[in-house]
Parts: C-alpha cells; structure tokens; sequence
C-alpha cells in the first residue's frame, strides 16, 4: 500500500479483480521459455537458433498475390468464417489427392487464423469440462493451455528416446509403448493429438505407428487431431503418412496445415483444417466466435502459393534447402562428437546435452534457475558460445526433455554455418 | 443408417464424436442472421446495407507500408504476441493523450487478431464458471458465445427505445434506466460491457451515463469492456467520452480499437486493447495461448495508418465522408416518412420497420419464418426493394429489437444514392 502525504494508505489498486484460475492451469502465466531465452535476454551477438521462424522472406510469386489483394476491395474486407473460397479451392486441389478425397470446399475444409487457432477451436468444439486429451511428450507448449483452456486435462504418453546404445540415432529411433499408450485411455478420454512430422523431434511416423493409434482410436471412439504443420518438411524419401487416410480414421481425424511453415510466413497467420463435416462444422462455429474469421489479403497469397507450388516445383526445392541446411548443423554437432537425433521431417535437431559441462555456480538467471538442467544448459551454450536453442516442454516425462536442446534450422545457409563455427567453442566444455 | 448390397446396415459414421455443449449454450450452431442474410440468398441484384463492411478500399498511404513490409524479412514472421513494438508505439501516441495516460507499451497495450478476438480473451482470462457479465441489448451478437464459450452468463440490461412521441428520435433517445442496471448486478457480476459508439443503435454515451456505470463498477468492483472499435465516428460534435478516464477507472477498464474500423480494412483482424497491466497481462496470457500473436504484415500498416493520420487530417476527412452517406439514407427514410434513430456514432442506421405491410403468406424461407417479425421484415424488404439490411439481435428483450432494422452506411456514396432509390420501392407497403 501507499502512503498517502497525510498518513494514510492509498488502497492498493492494481489487481482489482482477480483473473480467471485457467490461467494457472494452463500454465499461462509462467515465464514461459520463449520469453527468457528471447533475444533480448542474450548476448546481442547470439545466433537465434531456439524459435522457429526463417530469417528469409516467404517468395516473391507468393507475396506478390498479397500485393495484389491489398490493391482491391473485397480482400481487404471479412472473408467468409470458413474462408476465402480461392483458398479453399486450393486447399481442395493441393490436399484432396493425398487425402484421397474430393473434398467439399463448403464443409470439408476451415482456415484458421494460424494452425495455432484452428487448434484451439477444435478443443473448443469438442471438449466438455474434464475430457481427457492424450498428447506424446516431448510436445509442442501450446497444446497444454488449449486443451486447458477448454476444461479439459492433458494425459500425457512418453516419446521413448533413443537406447544409448544406438551410436547415430534418428528421429526414427524414438518409439511408441502401444501398451502404455493403451493405458493412458480412460473413459474420459475424448481426443489423441498427433504430431507428425514432430515437433521437437523431426519423428515421422511410420504407418504401422499411425495403424496402431487408429486402432485405438477406433476401438474407444476417439477424435485424432493430427498436427501436420511440417508435411512439406520430410526427408531422405521417407513416406509421410497421413493418419485421415487409414482404413475408417477420415471420419474421426482433423488434419491440421500451415501457410507459415509451408512458404516461410510464420507471421502471416493463416492456417488450415480438413476433416469430416462432423469435426469441421462445429468447429468452424467455435472459430466465428473466437476470430470471426482470418486475414483476408494473406488467405490470397497462401492460395497462390498452392496454387502455383507444383508448377515452380517449389516444396522439391525448398525441401532440398532445407536438407542442405540440416547437413550444416548436424556436421557441427558430429565435429563436436555429440550426439543428436537425426530428424527425418520437421526443421529442429534434438542435441543431447547431457555432455554439456558448465559450473553450478556459472551466473544464470533466476527465470533458469529454477527449471531443469536442458534450461542452464541452453542458457549457458547462448551465453558461452553464442548460439541460442531451446530447452523442450516435457510436463510429466520431465527426465526426457532435460537431455535435449532443440536447435531450428529454418535459417539461411551463411547464418547456419557461423552457428556451426561457434558452436565448436563447446568441444571445451565437453565431459 | 445406409444399407449395404447385403441388406445389412451400415453404421453411420457421421457424427462420432458430439461436439461441446457450449456450442448450444453460445447459440453457435443456430443459423446466425449473417448466413440467412448473405448475399447468396438474396437477389443478385441486392444491395448489400446488412453487413458491416466497406465497399471501398483503405487508403493507399496505409497499405502501402504492408507492401513494405511483406518485400522484407522480419514483418512476414511471427510477431511479438503483444503486438508489434511499431504499432504498439503508434498506438501510444494515438490513443495516449485521449487517455490521459502515458502509456506503457510493455503492459498497458495488447494488438489482437481483430478486436473480437481481444474482447474474447478478455473473458478467457477473467470469467470464471458462472461469472456474470452485463451487456445491454440490442448487442454485438458476438458478446453472447464469447461469454458463454469461457463459462460466463450474459445478464441482459434493455437500452429503451425513444418514446414514441419523439418525432425524430436519435440515439441519445435511447436512453438506459439506472435503477434496472443496478437490480441486475448480482454477487456473481464479473463485468459490464460498454458499447460506445454503440451498434447498432449508434449511442454515443453521454459522460453522465458513463460516470453513472462507473460508479456501480466501482461500488461492486466490475470490470469494464468498453468496446469503442467506432470511436473515429461520432457525428455532430458530440463529445466521445472514454470510461476509462473517468476517476478511478483506469484499473478497472479495457478499452477496445479496431484497425479495420478506422481505416476501412475489416479483412485485416488488426485490433487492439488498451488498458492497466493488470487486465492486459493476463489478457495477454489467454490471447497468445488462442492465437499466439497477430498477423505481421498488417500490424505494419495499421501502425503507419495511426502514424499518419494526423499529419493527413485522415480521420476529419473520414468522418465528413461518413456524415455525407448518412445523410443520403437519412434523407431516403424521410421523404419515405418512416421514423429512424438518427445514429450520433457508428456507421449503422436503426429503420423503424413496424410500419412496413407484409402479407403474412409471402414465400419467406423458413430460417425466417420460425424468427421475430424484424426477419421477416426486413427479408422482405430485400427481397421485394432489393435493400438487405439485418435484424438485430436481443436475446431477452426480443420485442425491442423486433421493430427495427439494422441499415450499414460504410458504403460508397453511389451505391448508397442506389439504395436511397431503390427504397423508395417501400412506399407502397407503408400503412
């Protein structure tokens, strides 16, 4: 309380009323790990490596569309909650053939406002208070506050990592324990996420994977809403299967797309569900209230950019970059002798830092004090070698995360072999 | 069920998993008056005054710098979930010293994806199961579900009508009794939403009003949502007062802007909220959980829009543009001599519709037919003068909104001066 300059106390106005107790469930107002190891807080020298947007421009032929829009009248306006139908059209014509499906561009197919919001809406459309939401770990953070936000409980399922005996492993080598999966249902179980290509650990998962989260989906009545931002992301030939295209899973699963990860334009917020009439049409009347609808000149753009993606061969060529860019950073980490899991899909190495040696008495911050080991590791690498990672949310398998840093390469060539240069300055704080 | 060649039945698989009841509770599934009301259901030849929407474009100075922005790296990637620092800046100097506030763009400011997405996480971050929340009707029809979907009760104060007496009514007619606001506060009230400019009956609140509201927040510690999204329309001089300055306010209000309103770009979901750290920070925590941040490209040229506008008397030119188009309407409805509340803000006009006749076996489309007497008038009156305008909404006090028609003016002059004939058309269904 102030004082008030005749003696009395000044009542205490800052926090008049009291937010809403989903914050705290949802882990909302914790420091969360974008925020500490945000530029800002490191070195000014630092090379982002920890969050993953490109420091390139999305192309030239797919702005171009944007332009255009900003230039005329109704793609300056509300585009219809579903979406503008161009871009539906296109989503139609891009996705319908891996899916197998004409799709119904009228109930078939919802842009959201970013994949992140087309997420959030599905819980919103189907969780009721105290739903259970089974999700593997390592998982991306904003799965947690979502499915919170909508009253419902996250059940978690380890990712199992690599045996240490595996001397190169791959994104391949982290498994599934379908028993323990198995019993991770319960009868409030409503909903299992996929995330394939996966975020943080590049798994692309293999079919008979996906047969066996089918079946159990199947088998319990489950919604599977499978998060597939990096479909365009998968390497060395390896198949990335759509789960909606198993045997009977089209009418329980939602597949999530992105135009920021497709044509790197993480800031253009526009993103996609394809599912059944069932799963879409409720949804879409979750996401009107929510947003009302998205971002009318960037739905043109993101409709060109599928539009005309196959005639510029342009996921071939951006996917060939990209393995270029993966080589640069996992020859770093080769030359440094640490392991690391070889990511099949997606654009993030895991680095197990577990040989990573730093004093307990090194000057972190309290915001990294108070976290895991992968987050003093991570800070201490930022600030010791001036490469900045991210240390990965675990909730309940915190034992997993704690031996990984995840480094992204959505970078530009130059920027990822200055990264790999500096990061050689760890060989000396190797055990 | 379908049935199989073998005569067996085929399980239908269409509807797996029900969706939420809060899609119910929210009134989400029902057929909503913009779908009834679209043009695909009306006459090609309608002229659209239901939706709020511009049928121009915004000025060139203003999308030039998303042009900008989307020929360069960082403004095409993920924002800060506050909003970018440009448009948070510009956003200071705008609304600062209307506010009285120095402002801080570290916590007292919050870009959202368009201004309903801002208030929705407002109640995400404040109401807890069962909080009541005051809104007088008629209301913004998106204010129910977004109550509703985060466990709120909307409890609904009328606005009342002008006396019939008053033979050109205006919006200040329109007038709110005190003593029913009071009654309706119960242990459960959270919060009041204040509309000023208010649509649709275009009330610019008078500060006596406010200060009135103000005191029974203060007296049982409410919040205040002061949507204030026309806030660059208030006609005639008259003075648009904002709650959040009155004494003692401040911490208990958040006021909310819109890019799309102020610079005639409804498809870009740029909107804003302003108001004491203790409000924006959790709003901030719910609002990057929902959509983790705005689009970037377009928080650049509302930026550069609040940048210039001064410097180009944008918003003085715009409202003299505005009282021009409500004129022509104006003056439509009087040589027709029916009674409208002449709106002092906004850019919406209430027609009196109880005098137009309509034979009660018109072929009216049953998502009318089973609705008040507004959805049948006014589906008459686009069907047969090819004018849309829409019925609008109250929830509790339905034989309010019942007389009256929403008309929207945020049209070309020539298109307006076509509707001001084409109404003309009603004078043979006047009593």
């Amino acid at each position: 309380m102030a004082t008030l300059p005749n003696g009395l106390s000044k009542p205490d106005r800052s926090n008049l009323v009291p937010f809403s107790s989903r914050l705290k469930e949802g882990r909302a107002l914790a420091l969360d790990v974008w925020t500490i190891f945000s530029a800002a807080n490191l070195p000014s020298d630092c090379i982002n490596l920890g969050q993953g947007y490109m420091n390139f421009a999305p192309p030239r032929w797919v702005t171009d569309a944007a332009e255009e829009a900003l230039n005329t009248i109704a793609p300056n306006h509300y585009s219809h909650p579903r979406g503008r139908i161009r871009l539906r059209e296109a989503i139609k014509a891009f996705y319908g053939p891996q899916l197998n499906k004409d799709l119904d561009v009228e109930s078939e197919i919802l842009v959201t406002s970013g994949a992140n919001e087309g997420q959030y809406s599905v819980f919103t459309a189907f969780l009721e208070h105290g739903d259970e939401v089974i999700m593997f770990e390592p998982f991306f953070d904003q799965y947690l506050p979502s499915v919170t936000f909508n009253g419902g409980k996250p059940v978690y399922v380890p990712l199992h990592p690599p045996k240490a005996s595996i001397e190169r492993p791959t994104s391949d080598d982290w498994t599934i324990d379908f028993d323990e999966l198995r019993r991770a249902v319960t009868p409030k179980t409503k909903m299992i996420i996929v995330n394939t290509p996966h975020n943080p650990v590049g798994k692309v998962f293999r079919r008979s994977e996906l047969e066996a989260i089918a079946a159990i989906a199947e088998e319990f009545n489950l919604l599977v809403m499978s998060d597939e931002v990096y479909d365009c992301l998968v390497f060395d030939g390896k198949e990335h299967v759509r789960i909606a295209t198993l045997p009977g899973m089209w009418d329980r699963t939602v597949t999530v797309g992105s135009a920021g990860k497709a044509f790197a334009a993480t800031g253009w917020r526009i993103g996609w569900l394809i599912g059944p009439k069932s799963i879409i049409q409720p949804t879409l009347a979750a996401s009107t209230r929510i947003v009302f609808c998205s971002n009318s000149p960037l739905q043109e753009a993101a409709a060109s950019g599928l539009e005309l993606a196959k005639e510029k061969k342009f996921f071939e060529k951006q996917l060939e970059e990209y393995a270029e860019r993966r080589a640069i950073l996992c020859e770093a980490f080769d030359k440094l002798g640490l392991k690391y899991t070889l990511p099949e899909g997606s654009y993030f190495i895991l680095l197990d830092i577990s040989k990573v040696e730093f004093p307990e008495d090194y000057p972190f911050p309290s915001s990294v004090l108070d976290r895991g080991r992968d987050f003093r590791a991570c800070w201490f690498i930022a600030t010791e070698v001036g490469v900045s990672s991210i240390p990965f949310y675990c909730e309940e398998h915190a034992s997993i995360g704690e031996a990984y840093g995840r480094f992204a390469f959505c970078k530009d060539v130059d920027t990822l072999r200055k990264a790999a240069e500096k990061l050689q300055g760890l060989k000396k704080y190797l055990k």
